[in-house]
């Protein structure tokens, strides 16, 4: 049985949507999970009857933490947050895995701050799961780092690979590395450099530089990048289905019935529909949710964590990074 | 009458589509165009009948620059090339522009070394015209300046106003600069000195900072970026119509009959048909077409690069970076 605190105050459709989808969740998997709700006891103690009291906690935190705020002075102001007491209950062993739809920058600050990085992370990367032609890409870094070093790509390259192991159940995930062409002499040094560092790494299969345009093609299952180009690509992946959904109605082709259904099928390129974007690299199982994920989302996110405790991914991670430590550790002295 | 110089041996579709698509713009535009063909006399010669003789001529070349070879290397070896002679003819006065779907690397390296750079331009930047939800966007640089540096920014906003406001006719084009957060201290260094650039400078109209998801929606005219980003957009979104069209007609929502009326809406997503990609910062008028151009799409760009010669817009770029050339000159000695 495998344990996950999940926020109960965190997304724009919160308390209901984290309530109802760990209610769906627990239902379906009756064997596997138990949840410890993170939130106000006031706002949760009167809702517990709803719940299989075997299999449901309560943890208390009476605070939330807003989007807008800045995410440490958020996290060292609000001890209390459901963030911060939910993480907490993971570094302590009360729970295996942590889910808020929260603030991303706050989770990701406090993660750091209560479970820690595994020695040979600078810095914990975010990944996205996005559907394309051939099953799904997770594109990492998607935010968490602007700033990215070579040696850092490479880490995420074996994040992200574990990850993709342990979740999505593939043998040896091909890596490729996000760049302006194919060529290994592409893009800015530190895409030179991170081309080097993977290509001579055997411990992962890097299959080269990926343009823009075979992203969706499927050419590799992760795919490295910094934090500003992922960011950017992957609110951008979000914004497409709903404008090629609005050029067929306008159109005419599609008729109204056609529509409900294109809305349907559409829905499948809803990264948040996945699971969730792991944070990868901290001592911990760690997923974040769309800030507006519905029920089905949450409880994809929990599945998602389930995975991520049983595989025992954090644990391979450690192991595979303690590899790397000497490379990022001479190349974190030049900067 | 403007006349513009047409690559003949450009794109992957050379010599038919550049030809089918000359033939097609001079019967369009009968009062505006002519044509000084680029190419071979052995292989344009026989075909010389098809044209109105009082609008065409030819202009002698016989070297080809494949996309593989490296850019400036090949424009030095290869002075016969039809992308070389073509500039040449732009910078002897016998020609007021030039079109090629050659490789842009070459274009770009022979534009600055034939026609040079504006003054208070670093790195000419190229521009693609994107299809949003509320008209086209300009988004600038998609590919020549992998590294860049706020000021470039800055011309690159200057440029991209100019060019959105004589070929889309826009008045007052609102300028955006990609980021990953609408917050002004958002994205790395180069973004947040880039916004103080931008939102000091009277002579735009800077709206702030554009997030992926904002793009399509047609918050903006001008994106401004770096072209690593930029690149990786581009290409990306060039991927995703075909994609899309590929669920609807796995899915069965979709008849027949619908999936060629979805191919011909979905292709106005296809950039190739707006007119080419413009290089912007240089003493000339250039379009650079994709390799993959059809007929279509260089006739387009023709039409494109009469409008850029008629709007006198490589003078106004001229006056207007005189003005910012200070800021250049300070923050390029940095580096």
């Amino acid at each position: 049985m495998i344990r996950v605190a999940l926020d109960v105050l965190g997304g724009d459709a919160a308390p209901e949507a984290p309530l109802e989808g760990a209610l769906a969740a627990l239902a379906r998997w009756p064997d596997e999970l138990s949840i410890a709700l993170v939130g106000p006891e006031a706002l949760l103690a009167p809702r517990m009857s709803a719940f299989p009291s075997d299999r449901v906690e309560l943890i208390e935190a009476d605070q939330r933490i807003e989007p807008s705020e800045a995410p440490v002075l958020a996290v060292r102001r609000k001890p209390g947050s459901t963030i911060v007491r939910g993480l907490e209950a993971v570094r302590d062993g009360r729970a295996d895995a942590f889910i808020s739809a929260g603030s991303t920058g706050a989770v990701m600050a406090a993660s750091v701050l209560t479970l820690g990085v595994l020695p040979g992370v600078d810095r914990p990367p975010v990944g996205a799961l996005v559907p394309t032609e051939r099953g799904r890409v997770l594109v990492l870094d998607v935010g968490a780092n602007i700033h990215v070093r070579p040696h850092q790509l490479h880490q995420f390259a074996h994040l992200g690979s574990i990850y993709v192991r342990a979740s999505l159940g593939k043998r040896r995930p091909r890596i490729g590395l996000l760049n302006v062409g194919e060529e290994e002499r592409k893009g800015d040094e530190s895409a030179v450099a991170a081309y080097a560092l993977l290509s001579d790494d055997p411990a992962i299969d890097f299959v080269g530089n990926v343009e823009g345009h075979q992203i969706i093609a499927g050419a590799v299952d992760v795919l490295v990048c910094g934090g500003f180009v992922g960011n950017v690509l992957l609110k951008f992946y979000e914004s497409m289905a709903g404008f090629i959904l609005g050029i067929l109605r306008g159109s005419g082709v599609a008729d109204v019935a056609d529509v409900a259904d294109l809305d349907r099928m559409l829905r499948f390129l809803d990264y948040a529909e996945v699971g969730g974007a792991p944070l990868l690299g901290v001592d911990g199982v760690v997923v974040i949710c769309h800030g507006s994920s519905p029920p089905r989302a949450i409880e994809n996110a929990l599945r998602a964590a389930i995975d991520s405790v049983t595989s025992g991914m954090v644990a391979e991670m450690r192991s595979a990074l303690r590899g790397l430590r000497p490379a990022g550790a001479r190349e974190g002295a030049e900067s």
